[in-house]
């Protein structure tokens, strides 16, 4: 359920000097224990970026190293919660964050996502009846929406936030994949009081496998954070975070990023099109301006399962909005298309098939 | 508190080798998401090589990659225990897993390792008082005090454990490392009834900054194990995994395993040797056949905490008893030596300081 890459968007040839100027240069720094915490030079020109290109100056903060976006997620519950607390997260959501909810015994309170993000009604009335020990939340490019939170949205989420005493577990992996429209500040850039705790990861522009993630916030919290880690995987894989440094400080990352927000950009359009062509007025989506999702929406009166089974049938996959709701079994006409790892081939195919697929069904 | 260990018995030349044919050849293996459960060949080749070394051949179990060591202490305390359940370990014991067991709400309870490994009587005693979850223990080379469980406690403990219907948790990082005596089977090799997890590493014989490990176990087990770690980290470094892979199925690993004990058990005789010209007669110590450790028993009436204090003035680090130990402000006369990081110079030099020391202190 993560979102796939492209591979070609990978910056392989980078890598590959990267990794052998590694283990020419100096294989005993890969091979040591590391510091649980991450790399120091890592940590400090994250920081530096973080500060330079988002706005995350916030003094007291600090920045540790995770094993992907994930285990961000897992140490904040460890860390944050305890079985039988309630957290909060946006209906629909990412849905491996509802199974680590679950490992943890929490109890989950669903918001309703909006085209510009949480529902303000829903939260504020959320906050007031349940006892949130944290809210989890993805403001650009949601997953599995793609919805981005407008900034009037994001000041008055944090407001909210400020005034019931909770924290923002904010997830980040998509924002600098924005390939269309202005950039918007995310949570933790307005976060004063130190209640926002920032995921980034390195998985959707350099590699998912590496399994590099990174924390930013208050240091008080990333201390109990590195401890947790401490006791669950001692450090990150030392390769893998040199590697990711090399890759940050190179000369091209800047323009990596661009190319692979052009291929992304590209992608959607072609599959937008595609829709475009062929889906017109027969469902409802989103035209993102980043990320890797499409956001379907069928008419009222649609049956989603058979569609879903019809179209694994001709072998392709759609991600039903079951698989993202606190409740699997309720009924759903919403469901998620990823452009982002299919060929520009398979994605006007794929296309194609939904179409076909949804004339059999007289859809 | 791990196992430093020695740098130059890492295989330096072989991994830059194998890293550079990895960059060469395929960087995109290395690059996308992998299964939760580790590579497909470094599963199969990790089994096929502990079926032929260490007798490992249930046909009920599976084997999964971990994080490294601890992540498979974390998962197994994940997937086998409630906060508020009693776990049983070692006393002394592996300091880490002591705070990883507090992390979940653990209750602990501590048998006492003798020069032949867990006190039988004292687990007997324990388990009949106890609903224990399961044992965690290190039969071989143990962490902190190099003791070995004999083959007839391997054996009665099994038993013991089959009586009372629980599970073992085997933490194996050192056998690897044995450079004198007969090989033992481990309690895995004992296991009929799929009730042994044995945690397995590469940390200690290729590098430890990888983080790589394994668990072998029943396959409903590791079921459960594979699905609490996707929750955490999703999977392993995949850079790490075919970096071990392709170093496990080296033809020069058998080569490497012989040579990096050759390097231990020198530094191992030589602190012994430094430790009988100065030190016989003035405190007691094991004389291991393998791992990393000496362990050191003060006479009675010593001054643990001042010898400790004296030490660290005179730039020397001991392990003293108190951070292997359930109740950490009890008074203790052990502590324990590492002979792997050191150079020989290194070792000649910090056993003199010793001696010094209490010679100074009147030990």
């Amino acid at each position: 359920m993560e979102g796939n890459p492209a591979p070609e968007a990978f910056p392989s040839e980078t890598l590959r000097e990267i990794a052998s100027a590694l283990w020419q240069k100096d294989p005993l720094a890969a091979q040591l224990y590391g510091p649980c915490e991450g790399l120091p030079e890592l940590r400090r020109d994250l920081r530096e970026y973080l500060r330079r290109d988002y706005g995350l100056h916030r003094e007291d903060d600090d920045l540790i190293i995770v094993s992907g976006a994930q285990q961000g997620i897992e140490l904040a519950c460890s860390v944050l919660a305890n079985a039988g607390d309630t957290v909060l997260c946006e209906a629909p959501t990412y849905a491996d964050v509802l199974h680590t909810f679950a490992l943890h015994g929490l109890k989950v309170v669903a918001v309703e996502v909006e085209e510009d993000g949480i529902s303000l009604e829903g939260l504020a009335k959320a906050l007031k009846e349940h006892e949130v020990r944290f809210l989890y939340l993805i403001p650009t490019f949601q997953n599995p929406t793609s919805h981005t939170m407008s900034l009037a949205k994001r000041k008055a989420v944090y407001d909210l936030v400020r005034e019931h005493d909770t924290i923002i577990v904010e997830d980040d992996p998509y924002s600098a994949l924005r390939f269309r429209g202005e950039s918007l500040p995310s949570l933790k850039a307005l976060d004063e009081d130190g209640r926002v705790l920032y995921i980034g990861t390195f998985s959707k522009i350099l590699s998912p496998g590496f399994r590099v993630g990174y924390v930013c916030g208050d240091s008080y919290l990333l201390e109990r954070m590195a401890l947790a880690k401490l006791y669950n995987d001692v450090h990150s894989s030392v390769p893998a975070q040199i590697i990711a440094h090399s890759f940050l400080t190179a000369p091209g990352f800047q323009a990596h990023l661009e190319f692979a927000r052009c291929i992304y950009r590209q992608k959607c359009d072609l599959m937008l099109e595609t829709m475009d062509r062929l889906l017109a007025g027969r469902l409802a989506y989103t035209r993102p301006e980043g990320g890797f999702f499409i956001w379907c929406e069928l008419p009222a009166g649609s049956d989603l399962p058979e569609l879903t089974k019809a179209l694994a049938r001709a072998n392709l996959a759609i991600a039903p909005g079951n698989v993202f709701s606190l409740d699997p079994a309720a009924p759903q006409r919403t469901f998620r298309l990823s452009f982002s790892r299919p060929s520009a081939a398979q994605i006007v195919r794929g296309i194609e098939i939904l179409a076909e697929v949804m004339t059999t069904l007289g859809m």
